[in-house]
């Protein structure tokens, strides 16, 4: 079957886009997706590359951007959602326990659409807790262990991998050593896996 | 008829994909763009938005992505073109002079196939010379119009209007206001286009 790899930093803005319609991808072309969340704000900072901080007009086509392809796919955003998150390192430690115990995609999912649809920041309170309880988890145990050095480290390694494959920005599709950055490539990535 | 302006400068990487295609876009939708060169770097000075430069993860990602995309439209690069370009400003002075006169496509496409194609710098000789040439015009004519005040002003004038538009990236389609950043927009701006 047809892999690709999934690396996305719940925090980044057009990976919304990605997050809500990767299952119907999934479905319609038989593509397995893996789920691997990483700190794109620490790649971004480490290779100096801020995309929208102190950019207003970059940022507004952003949001309008987003908007218009969120349409396309059926999507209904709040525009502009709250940005950045705060939140950012916590919601993405969530989501590599997530990875670790099989149920990332249903909570990332679920704060993208708490995040992008009823304008709650993801990576704090209420958005985490209920995103983690949507997952069918308790949201207690998750945060006490998603704090842990563990999922700090596993983190930090799934930043190094993803760096290492040579991502800077979020979403970033990886197929066999190939990789396609943005939502917009998602085509070209399937493409290529299908292209084996 | 659907009518696109499509903003670009000379200089911009991404732009090549763009300028190869159009007139096959035009012929398969019917819809007519206007060539609208335009001074990117001072935009992008003016608004701090540096996309490569100093960014050496970033831009090895864009040229592998230019190849991989070129290959798909069926054009052979010679992935990297030198880049960024000493004669960018010249390069588009003379684009708007084309844009006067009637031959902005033609120099424009003949400009980008040497630079991407062959390796040679656009805004400089000898693709400088060869490309106006090309394009039916007598270079020393040319280059002595492209070099005079009034041409500078017209630039200046040009990237002052795409500025208004709230463009900061090359290549901008515009439609009735709206506009669409990057040769991967294209489609959509066509699409708005036609849903006059």
């Amino acid at each position: 079957m047809a892999t690709v790899d999934f690396w996305y930093s719940i925090g980044s803005t057009y990976s919304y886009l990605s997050v809500m319609r990767l299952p119907d991808v999934a479905r319609r072309t038989g593509c397995e997706f893996r789920w691997r969340p990483f700190n794109v704000r620490h790649v971004m900072i480490e290779q100096n590359n801020i995309p929208f901080k102190d950019k207003p007009v970059k940022a507004a086509y952003m949001w309008r951007d987003i908007e218009r392809r969120a349409r396309t796919y059926g999507l209904s955003p709040l525009i502009p959602a709250p940005y950045p998150l705060p939140g950012l390192v916590l919601a993405n430690q969530v989501a590599v326990l997530g990875a670790e115990e099989g149920w990332v995609e249903n909570y990332t999912r679920s704060t993208y659409r708490r995040w992008f649809e009823q304008g709650l920041a993801a990576g704090e309170d209420p958005n985490l807790s209920e995103s983690i309880a949507e997952a069918g988890q308790d949201p207690v145990r998750v945060l006490e262990t998603a704090g842990s050095g563990s999922i700090e480290t596993a983190l930090a390694e799934s930043t190094e991998e993803a760096m290492a494959l040579g991502i800077f920005g979020s979403p970033t599709f990886a197929v066999r050593g190939e990789i396609f950055w943005g939502d917009d490539r998602l085509d070209d990535a399937v493409a290529w896996a299908q292209s084996a």
